[in-house]
C-alpha cells in the first residue's frame, strides 16, 4: 500500500499501481454530462486509463455524438460491453433507477450524479449495493466538484461530529438571486439573463421552485447518518415571489437573501431533524453570504459549533464530469465502509429569526409591530425604513408564530407583510 | 467491496467489515495532542476500534498522563509492542524524522500533523514511504480538521486541475489580526488575549513571524504537484509590525488585513511558481475575508477560475486528534496511489495589487503620488483618506517595483509609506 502524496501528479496516480488496463466504463446517457465524460475519456491520454465500453443513448437522432464512443440503443448492450464502472448520467427516476438496480445486480460499481434518485430511492440503491457488496459513488450528486461525500464516508470520526448544516446547493437560483442584488434587476429579468449564460435550463422549475435544491438536502441528511427523510415532510419555498424590495430590505439590514438549505439534528439519538429549504436572509460576513453567482457551498457545524465549509463551482458539465470519472478511480479502486440503514425520524420546521418586511404600512408602524411582536416575546433585534417599506430582523422563532403575529399586523392595519427566514450571525446555530 | 454512504453512521463503518481486532496505535508523543489522541481513543468504546499499543514520552516528569496507556521513554518498545500504525505527534524535526524513517523501515503506516517535518524534509519521508509500499498521511498538518488533502490524492483528474491557491493556515495570526480588526486593539494587546484564550503559545514566534504558515504553504504546494520548494525562497512577512493604522486603512478601502498564503503556477511545465506568506489586504466578500477568529481556509482555483474553498476550525486538540484517528483508519484500511517526486522550480514573487499608507505626508500627497507612481505604471484603484494617513490599492505590479515607488515618495517629502500586498476582488488571479 504506497503512500497518500503529490496529489497533482498526473501521471502515476490516477489507480493502483498493478492496474495496467483502461477502467472500463460503461455510459448510461449522453446528453450534455455524459458528452463531457466521454470528451474528458478521450482527451486524457497521458492518464491513458478509461476506456468508454459502450454508451446508451435513448433517442438515436438526438445531438452530434463524441466520436468514436460505441453507442447503443439497448441498456443490455451496456452491461455485455463487460464495464469495471456504470456512470448513469441519465436523470430523472426511470429508467435509471432501474439500470442501477440491474448493474448492481450484476455486481457491477455504480457512479451517478442523480440527486432525485438518491433523494427519492437512495435507501433501496444503498441498500442493494450493500447486499451486493458493490461500491456506489455519487460525490457529483451536490456541489459537483468538491469532495466531501466520499471523504466523509471514509472518516466516520469528523463525519460523526456533525449536528447541523447550512448551505446553498443551486447554482440556478443563486445566481437569480445575486444578479437581483447586484444589478437591482427583477426576478423575470435575472432569470432571463440566466438563461442567456447557460445557468438556468429552458425549464427551470425544478431549480426555482427549490425542488431540487431539497433533494440534495435529502441527500445529505442521509449520508451524514442524520435520517433517511421524506422530501415532502421538509418546508419547502421556492424564489419565484422574491422582489428587488425583499433584497433591498436585506441590505439595508445588513445581508442578502440567498437560496438556503438547512438542517439541524440531534447528533444523539438522532430522532428529531429541523430543517427548511427556502430563501432566507444571510448577514454579510456569514460564509454563505460570500457565495456570489452560481457558487455553491456547504458549511457543516459540529456539537462545538465549528464550522467546516466546502465549497465551489456547484455544477457544470466539465467540472460533474471530472467529479464523475474521480469516483470511477474510487469506485475501481478504493474500499469502504459498510452503510446501516439511517432511522426515520420526526422533522420539525426551526425556529430562526425572520426578515420581516412591510408595506403599504401607516406612518409609524414601529410602534403596533413592537406592541404585537413583544406582547408573543419576539424581538425586532435589527430595524430598517427605506422605499416605502418598513424592515426587520426578528429574534428566532416559528413559521407559524410568525404567520400569526403578520395575520395580527394584517387586521389591524392596511399594511401588507411578507417574512422569510434569516440565518444568524456566526455563532447561531443555523 | 462495499457501498460508500451514511458517513455519519458510527458503529458499523471504522474499517472494513472483516476487520475485527482494534487498529493499534503507536503514538510518538503524548502532549496535548497526543493525549487529546488517546482519550479520544478511549472514549469511543462504541467504535472499539483502536488502542494505544504504546505511548513515547520524553520526560517522564512531564505533566499527568492519560490512564491506561502504556507509556515508555523508549522508542524501541514502541516498535516492539507490535503497531499498525504509528501516529507522530512530537514536532519539530527530530526525534521525529529519525523515528518516522525506522517505522516506515519496519513497513509500518505512519500518521504524521507534523508540518515543520514535511515541509523539511517531506520528499525524504514520501519516497521512502513509497520505496517501502508504506502509507503515509498527513492530513493534520494543513487546516486540521477539514479532509482535503487525502482526497485530493485519490482524485487525481480534480488535483492535478488546479494552478493556484490563497489561503488563512495560521490561526493564531488570524485571531490576533481578527481582534484588531474588530476591537481597535494593538498587536501586543491583541496577542495578549490571543494567549489569555489559549490561541497563542507561550512562545508564539513560529505563528507571528509567518514561519508556521510558510511551512504549511510548502507542504501544500508539493501535495498539489506543483512543487517541492526550499521554504526560505518564498517570501516571507510576519504580522508583528501591522498597526491599527494598517487596519483602520483596509476598512476604509473596502477590506482587512488577513495573514495569507498565497501562490500560483503554470500547471504546465511547472517551471515557475509565484508565491508569498504575508499578511495582506482581502476585500471584503473575498471567501478569506470570511473566516475570522481561529478559523482556517485554503481556497484553491482551477485554469477556469473556479474557486474550490475548503475551511474550517484549523487546529485544536481535539479536531487535531480526530483528523489524526480519521488518517489512522485510511491508512489501516485504504489504498492509495505512488507518488513521483516533484520537479524543482524557480520561485518568483508575484505581481500583486498593494494597500499602500502613507502617514505625516503633506496636506495632498495625492497629485505627487500619482506623478510617481503613474510614471511607472502603476494606478490607484481606490484611495482613502483619514486618521491623518492616506491609503489607497494599486494595480498590480512586483514588490521590488512598490518599493522603489515608495523610495521616491519618501525621497521627495517627510512622509513615512508602507505598503503590504493585496488580494484582488474575486475574479482575479489570487
Amino acid at each position: 500500500v504506497p503512500v497518500e502524496s503529490g496529489a497533482g501528479d498526473r501521471a502515476a496516480r490516477t489507480a493502483a499501481p498493478a492496474r495496467r488496463r483502461p477502467i472500463r466504463i460503461g455510459l448510461l446517457g449522453l446528453g450534455q454530462v455524459g458528452s463531457a465524460v466521454a470528451s474528458l475519456v478521450q482527451s486524457r491520454s497521458a492518464a491513458a486509463s478509461f476506456e468508454i465500453a459502450a454508451a446508451l443513448v435513448r433517442d438515436p437522432r438526438s445531438r452530434p455524438r463524441p466520436a468514436g464512443v460505441p453507442i447503443t440503443l439497448h441498456p443490455a448492450d451496456v452491461f455485455a460491453a463487460g464495464p469495471d464502472v456504470v456512470v448513469e448520467v441519465l436523470g430523472d427516476l426511470e429508467p435509471a433507477r432501474t439500470l442501477l438496480l440491474a448493474a448492481i445486480e450484476r455486481g457491477i460499481a455504480v457512479v451517478t450524479a442523480n440527486k432525485s434518485l438518491l433523494a427519492r430511492h437512495g435507501d433501496e440503491l444503498i441498500d442493494a449495493a450493500a447486499d451486493a457488496g458493490v461500491p456506489l459513488h455519487y460525490e457529483a450528486s451536490v456541489v459537483a466538484g468538491v469532495p466531501f461525500l466520499g471523504p466523509l464516508a471514509r472518516r466516520p470520526l469528523l463525519a460523526s461530529a456533525f449536528t447541523a448544516l447550512t448551505g446553498i446547493v443551486n447554482g440556478t437560483t443563486n445566481y437569480i438571486l445575486s444578479a437581483m442584488a447586484a444589478t437591482g434587476a427583477g426576478y423575470e429579468r435575472a432569470l432571463s439573463e440566466a438563461r442567456r449564460h447557460g445557468f438556468a435550463e429552458p425549464d427551470p422549475a425544478k431549480d426555482v421552485a427549490g425542488v431540487d435544491a431539497l433533494e440534495k438536502l435529502i441527500v445529505l441528511l442521509r449520508h451524514l447518518g442524520c435520517a433517511s427523510v421524506d422530501p415532502a415532510a421538509i418546508e419547502l419555498q421556492g424564489i419565484t415571489a422574491i422582489t428587488t424590495d425583499d433584497l433591498r430590505a436585506a441590505r439595508d439590514l445588513g445581508g442578502t437573501i440567498k437560496p438556503v438549505i438547512a438542517a439541524r439534528w440531534s447528533g444523539g439519538a438522532h430522532d428529531a431533524v429541523e430543517a427548511f429549504c427556502a430563501p432566507a436572509f444571510v448577514p454579510a460576513g456569514h460564509q454563505l453570504a460570500c457565495l456570489d453567482g452560481v457558487a455553491n457551498g456547504v458549511l457543516l457545524r459540529d456539537r462545538a459549533d465549528a464550522g467546516f465549509f466546502f465549497a465551489g463551482p456547484g455544477a457544470g458539465p466539465h467540472v460533474t464530469a471530472i467529479t464523475l470519472l474521480d469516483d470511477v478511480i474510487e469506485a475501481a479502486t478504493g474500499t469502504v465502509a459498510a452503510p446501516a440503514r439511517a432511522a426515520s425520524v420526526r422533522v420539525e420546521a426551526p425556529a430562526t429569526p425572520w426578515l420581516v418586511r412591510i408595506s403599504g404600512a401607516p406612518v409609524s408602524p414601529s410602534v403596533r409591530l413592537t406592541e404585537i411582536f413583544g406582547g408573543a416575546g419576539v424581538q425586532a433585534t435589527r430595524v430598517s425604513r427605506g422605499g416605502g417599506s418598513f424592515s426587520l430582523l426578528t429574534s428566532a422563532c416559528t413559521r407559524s408564530r410568525i404567520q400569526s403575529l403578520l395575520a395580527k399586523v394584517g387586521a389591524t392595519s392596511d399594511s401588507r407583510a411578507t417574512a422569510l427566514r434569516a440565518l444568524g450571525d456566526r455563532g447561531t446555530k443555523l
